[in-house]
């Protein structure tokens, strides 16, 4: 069996790759307007000044100046058009000219101007070189070239200009369980199969940044690997594996890399991303990155940007912003994490939320506004504390976008999605956290909208006794969203004759749970009180899930056998349900930010009919109450 | 004549270009991995699950986790290979198994395996829709989709998305004048032409935000344009018409817009960019925008982007920085006026110097850091205002760069390209300003470096006596860069035949001057001082151009028959070289940043062979001084 015998540092992983690297010098020779992106390759002289003569900056008549000198308000001076000459903003001066009168300051006769004060030498004119001088230096080497750039270097005079050479990257998905759906052959999803969108996503991050790309097809069988090295590798400067770099049975890309030239590092210190394996073969640079999407583009992005910088000799520039951590972030010593996170603009301060650790959780790297790093030696960070954070969205972005910390349900999605329909410049991010860590966010400040269904005990009420207690002395409004259905989710058909909640102590039958701090889970914990059901007698009561939908294809796939959650997800999957009760989804809202403009905007969508409409078209909501005040602090 | 009868307000105008647009309803249907930078034009749903089946999360071996329950340290326990199936991260789980025992602890025999430790149910395993959910909302309608987005629907198995149609745009260069450099027929860059750079520039900016294109060919006559309107305007959505806007008597745009469909509106209340001019066309979008460049990709920008935006339903987000202005900036009332400026970036603040503001100086567009907004009613900001700026580089890569405020000089381009060639990281921007202004600014800590060349009339003296007056409370140090030669610049065989300084008053003699505080200017006075000589006396003297460059090239073309400046200039452009002393040219670091890295690499390149050679080979300056310490203090 294979195991990293030992691991680099992320830095020291980018510093060793670095020093195999230099500035590919070969040079392409491209027409000026097809150069913005690519980077010069020597310095541009300028061919032609700009403009290239003397011309007019004004519509008006251009005089030798000494003809006006004259002139003045009370004694208005006639020149002839033998000595005034009509010319439009650009026009060469005529011989004999040194200045324009604006049309605007004249008196226009048949043969004659007339004006009323005089003009100085090399008035309302463009010299020559204005802009631009003749042999000036335009653009140095190594410049990233703009549409400005561009634009400058044209006019200059330059139709052509040497550029470096793009670098080429070849990325070859690996993998016996892969499938490509793009394949003519349609998709064939088989229990086993996964679909391949590692170098889909690989490629165009490469595109982006500048490398010319090539997606090989997917590779089965070790011996076709083998083959790409033979034939292909003059072609590109440099190979991406994906993946095949782990210790199993099938994870032939070091071995292969091994043979056909030399690895420099296998295993860095870094999650996810840790099996990357880096080589030389053929004095071209190879990597093997892991197979799951987060580590696979991580593994990217750590490596391979800083590597094309090398090979292009320009630097590219990461926004970085300081967030202060919403919640506490634990961390293992002894490995630097990578931490995706949600970023919540407030006030004057980004807050950042944890999203999903998992590598294979590739939606979170979409959802994700930034990376955090934990370093080696750090155990996590504590809420609240100031860290450097690297912006994958922009900050006026994150300004404007309206989120929502608290409790999943497909009403936020439905809400987003008509937000995006209305409003260009409006997005909204709900961070699913469940309903109890969003009433605590709102509480400490760090968001001024949540979603909670949590049920009092002892009252017998939705959400109105817990605000009460722990938001004592936080202003906030709660309007109800939706009326949802809550109940038991079992198989379609039933198979198992579930009744109620008294059955889920049966030896056959298997639940799932969702995650402390939720409603569901509150309501849940609830009725088995009610009940004098003990927990433990519950098989799977300790495995959680983190949303409705997620427990519904559990049940859906027989994993489980039943679980507890809303109607709607349960019709989505065509699988059984068994009401226990309605319960209040609520939107909780600081009273600063009711009376927000982007909160009146998302009020108007709560109130609409569309809104209403589409929830009643799912199935399992209630709308007769959707947009009511139910208390005010 | 036509005139301008009434201007609309920047900000009004966009509100009514906004009023007749909306998203464009048309959708196409593209393959998912084409999709990155499309628009969604309907919400897109998961197709599959993904992962869609439970799958092993480790390498390891797939177990019921009943069966190890009785294991521990001190008991290791026995599974027959029949109960426990080898399995790759990704396989299926096995029939009958619901949980994986990670490789690295198993003790494998030939048909059994040990355990230490026990796994609990699901332990090491991924759940089916761990990442996405069948039926989900992936991504909502009208989302531009990132690489991350792409990825992450082909996980979802969607092969094809619905996006909006790209808006497709029309730009029509006009003018009789104009010439394009990249037709077969070569450059004839006679007397009059112009290049067109404003059609292949405003196309690069409209690509890169989203916009299908197509640049028309050169429009020479009005007939011409007006077939345009005939034929093609069927096929996009907004049309540029560049130029024609303006009150001239070839500018027939108005005329032509007004003939086939209706003027919204003509001429904004701003500078750059007054004559614009919109109007819509058989319900297409047709704007004229001006000639200048400057003018023409400002209204561009501040017309055509938020018109995207409507189009497509999606906002684009600009970086917005509070900057100190480092000088005066006045302004006129009754327009906005908007101003290009270089950025310095200097401890926590960002300073802002204004560029040129000609509108025909694009040069100054393509060296901008960003852009300042002077509202009509203000009257400029004082120096040490702070005020939005609107970026056009980011915030990383101006901490990075180096700046420098002062003299201008050959000296500093070929530094600049001298970083660009050694260090990816560093770029370098010397705002020219003349020498007093760079002292200035370094004395009020706007500037780390500044370039200076100024005699001391009395002490006869390059830069020291002027540091001990202006900057005897700054610690600073005085490095020489080069010796240069200073001279008087005359035409090629000197025709006028001038053989000094005392020949300038001549009346046959035109001179142009370099601007006030430049050290040439402050040599040039000194000069005619000592000799008595009146500058009234001197025609073009009050004609001040702004770099070395700029007046050899006047003297080139015969607009003045002779100018002061360095011998290396004259010799680039072949003129004629009257020498009157050798002076500093001198590069002034304040002390703190003597010891920054950065500095210490500027030093090395001072230092160094190739700087020096690249000097004595342009000719004119001596280097047996170069990166000496004059002074200190």
């Amino acid at each position: 069996m294979k195991r990293y015998l030992e691991t680099i540092k992320r830095e020291e992983a980018i510093k060793v790759i670095s020093s195999f690297a230099s500035p590919i010098e070969e040079e392409e020779t491209i027409p000026t307007w097809d150069s913005v992106g690519r980077i010069t390759s020597r310095a541009v002289y300028a061919r032609f000044s700009s403009p290239a003569f003397i011309c007019a900056a004004m519509d008006g008549y251009a005089v030798d100046f000494k003809d006006t000198l004259d002139a003045d308000v009370n004694n208005p001076l006639t020149i002839s058009k033998n000595n005034a000459f009509y010319v439009n903003t650009g026009d060469p001066l005529p011989k004999g000219t040194n200045a324009v009168i604006m049309i605007e300051d004249i008196e226009e006769l048949s043969s004659s101007i007339i004006i009323r004060r005089p003009v100085y030498l090399w008035q309302n004119i463009r010299m020559i070189g204005e802009d631009i001088i003749e042999s000036d230096m335009v653009i140095p080497k190594n410049h990233l070239i703009t549409p400005y750039d561009m634009g400058m270097i044209i006019s200059a005079g330059i139709k052509e200009i040497n550029v470096r050479r793009r670098p080429r990257l070849l990325i070859i998905p690996t993998g016996k369980e892969l499938i490509d759906i793009f394949d003519k052959n349609g998709i064939l999803l088989k229990k086993g199969h996964l679909i391949d969108f590692n170098s889909y996503t690989i490629m165009k991050l490469a595109q982006k940044i500048g490398f010319e790309t090539k997606r090989h097809g997917i590779i089965r069988e070790k011996k076709e690997l083998e083959e790409i090295f033979n034939n292909l590798i003059e072609e590109f400067d440099v190979i991406i594996i994906n993946a095949g770099t782990s210790s199993g049975t099938e994870d032939y890309t070091e071995e292969i890399i091994r043979k056909k030239g030399k690895i420099i590092f296998h295993g860095v210190s870094m999650m996810p991303g840790k099996p990357t394996i880096f080589g030389i073969v053929k004095e071209k640079f190879v990597f093997g990155i892991p197979g799951y999407p987060v580590s696979a583009t991580l593994s990217f992005k750590m490596f391979l940007e800083p590597l094309y910088e090398r090979l292009t000799g320009v630097k590219r520039f990461y926004e970085e912003e300081e967030v202060i951590t919403a919640f506490k972030i634990p961390s293992r010593i002894g490995i630097e994490e990578i931490i995706r996170v949600n970023i919540v603009s407030k006030d004057n301060s980004y807050f950042a939320i944890p999203l999903p650790r998992g590598a294979s959780i590739f939606s979170s790297m979409a959802r994700a506004d930034g990376l955090i790093f934990i370093p080696e030696n750090v155990e996590g960070f504590d809420e609240g504390e100031k860290i450097k954070c690297t912006l994958l969205k922009s900050r006026p972005y994150l300004k404007k976008r309206i989120n929502l910390i608290g409790s999943h349900d497909i009403v936020l999605d439905i809400l987003r999605d008509i937000i995006r329909e209305r409003y260009s410049e409006y997005d909204f991010m709900a961070t699913p956290t469940g309903s109890l860590s969003g009433i605590i966010a709102l509480k400490r400040g760090i968001t001024s909208l949540c979603t909670t269904h949590i049920l009092d005990e002892v009252e017998k009420i939705y959400n109105i006794p817990l605000i009460k207690k722990y938001l004592n002395d936080t202003p906030c409004i709660l309007i109800n969203l939706a009326k949802r259905i809550q109940g038991l989710i079992v198989q379609k058909g039933n198979p198992k004759r579930i009744k109620g909640i008294e059955d889920l102590i049966r030896e056959d039958i298997v639940f799932v749970n969702r995650q402390f701090g939720s409603g569901t889970r509150i309501l849940f914990d609830t009725i088995l009180k009610e009940k004098g059901i003990k927990k433990l007698d519950i098989k799977g009561y300790d495995r959680e899930e983190a949303s409705h939908t997620a427990v519904a294809i559990m049940v859906k796939e027989s994993i489980a056998d039943v679980a507890m959650g809303i109607f709607s997800v349960a019709k989505i999957f065509s699988l059984d349900f068994i009401p226990l009760g309605e319960e209040d989804f609520d939107l909780l809202v600081s009273k600063d930010f009711y009376h927000d403009e982007k909160f009146k905007m998302l009020m108007e969508i709560i109130e609409s009919d569309e809104f209403k409409q589409r929830l009643l078209y799912i199935g399992g909501y209630k709308v007769s109450d959707t947009g009511k005040i139910k208390f005010e602090q």
